[in-house]
């Protein structure tokens, strides 16, 4: 655990270096399989003040199994994906601002190239508004029961992101340090794809033999980027 | 007094920290309520040659109490508005990019989503501008007087900001640094508002239900964000 | 003169400071209008490689009188700045990014708000593209001349600042350091006026009354603004 | 060839330095023309991690002479355009923000002012997409292909940059860091000129003599920028 707390301590410390938070606006947690227990970032610290030991540990039930300060107040959210996206190991959420504007404007992010379909496989999509009767009763767990629903079904694992309309972002990975990598990722082709729209308002997303070539020389087992 | 104007120096200091001024485009105030007397960052003044035995103490007449200097010549907007909204402690005046552009537009900034509700209740409004009377009489002044006859029937300590038309913003709180800090969350909310609607020209308002959710989970009784 | 190589030389520095330049595009100068020479930068030498020694003295009549390398490209431009605007003693050339994009886009920067009015009195102008003969002939020297014809009647230290059609940006102030101050000032400008557009595509220019209020608050007789 | 890959290797650290690569989102590669060999950037390798020994040198056949890693997956891309543009020595690939939004947008970057004439003669084209056909065949070599049929008849080191459709940058130059000094000046001239259409939708490129004379006085047997 206490190596697992360090790993998430440095993938939370990656949020403010790449820019994707301002103040607390943020959190990274990890899960370990075999115990089922994840870790998580404390609520409302900040990140300059915040140290490995301060990382709470958690069950999938919610119990606080260690730490001094109350987790996240998005983790029942983690919770959910966890127990609803088995392959799931690590998760992120912010409001980076380009994310957040998409997600705030209601839309999915449209593949409109080839740095989008290296990571991402398809539109990335923007889930609903929760209605009064979920908020009501569970924010942020309904948050990801409704995320979890949108993805049960489908391959997960290629689409590591998801918007959350008039709120942020969601990301996850198989481990703290790539589901940093796709908010990062996930805040650079937001960016783009504005900025393609800005630029011709009637673009189309990139063909489908593109995105399926970029996507697949990356992963699966025709995969040959990078030094596999 | 000392502390305070080392408090007030402080919070002057994360302005350019922030990036939400250049050069001296920007002012914090703190006031305290017991004597009445407020310390406020000297007129024109550089960031990088400022020190806190600079800061300015005035009284709510309008005196200046102790200082080398000549006050902000902003000082008469604070001094109303600490006159007017007694449960103000702290002001910070910007002309941060994103707040006074929406500023110049003339326009309020809607709440699109969750950051913006985490801080601040509803739309940040937008006053109108002074007429040619009231600029001539006293400018500062009166800018101060309009702020605080709209907002003296209102819960003005859950929208702490305000957009002066063709000017720039305001932001206040329960201490200079906390108004600092809402400066800084006002600027985010502006910039993302603008791209929300680069992104969907017919973007509406966040849900009221998840507004509520949003700011109440971290304000009043029932709050339950961080480590309260 | 080499007291006045020492300034224009950290003029000239705080180009990349203030991120008004990429590579070598941009350059200061300032006059000693005692002798009528004036000190600029040398032409095409990367800012992280210069020093005060590299700078080159000029006359007014375009002639070299001290230093090793070959002055500034756009020498004769400040040279017709120099003899046709008499009050000028220092002036920047950059390509920073709004200003430039203004420029391109062939508007001038119309007056949104007390950020602009604080430091310039009205719309910034942007002159026409010198046409094809006018380019043979001497392209350098008929930028200057066009924008001297423009300002020569006019009250050019209260519009400090003028945009060149598909090109870039003069400012000028009352030494070598304010023109910089300048250059930076529309810039920041620039950029707001375009997000203005971007927040209301309808927005009005800012009432002359409070346009006048913060230009006469800072300049001429009856300011008050600052330590003076 | 080790000065070769010392030269190669800090040229691919300038991309990092520039702001032109988020991840590993990019390479940079220079020839020698004489032995035909040219060294290039490791793939997926991270820049914080990149050593000068980990260049890997290939010859224009493909095969790797020398390194521990794989190259590029990038690699058959540069190789065509060294074998089909001869004038050709240095490559830059990147995903740079502002560039690959045009990209992404199908379009062409007009010339809106002298910023772009001083290095690039025209618009920067927007290669077409490659057939699902191309595609399959060979990806990164076909990609080449393309770029070489563009350019081939024409002055390309007059027009040292290319967008690929839905993809990203190619710039190249007389050396490797030459070709990074183009992929800054695509990125900066992509940004602005976005704006520029923000600023004036109906904007029309630079006049022609306006252009022809910037890229002249910096190019050609007439060139009199810089200290030459």
């Amino acid at each position: 655990m206490e190596e697992l707390k360090q790993k998430v301590y440095e993938a939370n410390m990656l949020l403010p270096k790449y820019q994707l938070v301002t103040f607390t606006w943020g959190n990274v947690s990890e899960i370990d399989r075999k115990t089922g227990y994840f870790v998580i970032k404390p609520s409302g610290v900040e990140y300059d003040k915040l140290k490995p030991e301060d990382m709470v540990v958690m069950d999938l039930e919610g119990n606080k199994i260690e730490g001094e300060y109350n987790p996240s107040s998005d983790t029942p959210t983690h919770l959910e994906i966890y127990r609803g996206l088995p392959k799931v190991t690590g998760i992120v959420h912010t409001h980076s601002p380009w994310g957040t504007s998409w997600a705030q404007a209601g839309r999915g992010i449209p593949c409109y190239g080839t740095t989008h379909a290296d990571y991402m496989y398809g539109e990335i999509p923007c889930v609903r508004n929760l209605t009064k009767e979920e908020i009501d009763e569970a924010y942020e767990k309904n948050t990801g029961v409704l995320i979890v629903d949108y993805f049960k079904e489908k391959e997960y694992m290629a689409m590591p992101a998801v918007l959350c309309k008039n709120h942020g972002v969601f990301t996850w990975g198989k481990d703290a340090h790539e589901a940093v990598h796709n908010a990062v990722v996930l805040e650079e082709v937001a960016k783009m794809a504005a900025q393609t729209e800005m630029i011709n308002p009637d673009v189309k997303p990139a063909p489908q033999e593109l995105q399926d070539k970029h996507y697949y020389r990356k992963h699966g087992p025709n995969a040959y980027y990078g030094q596999k």
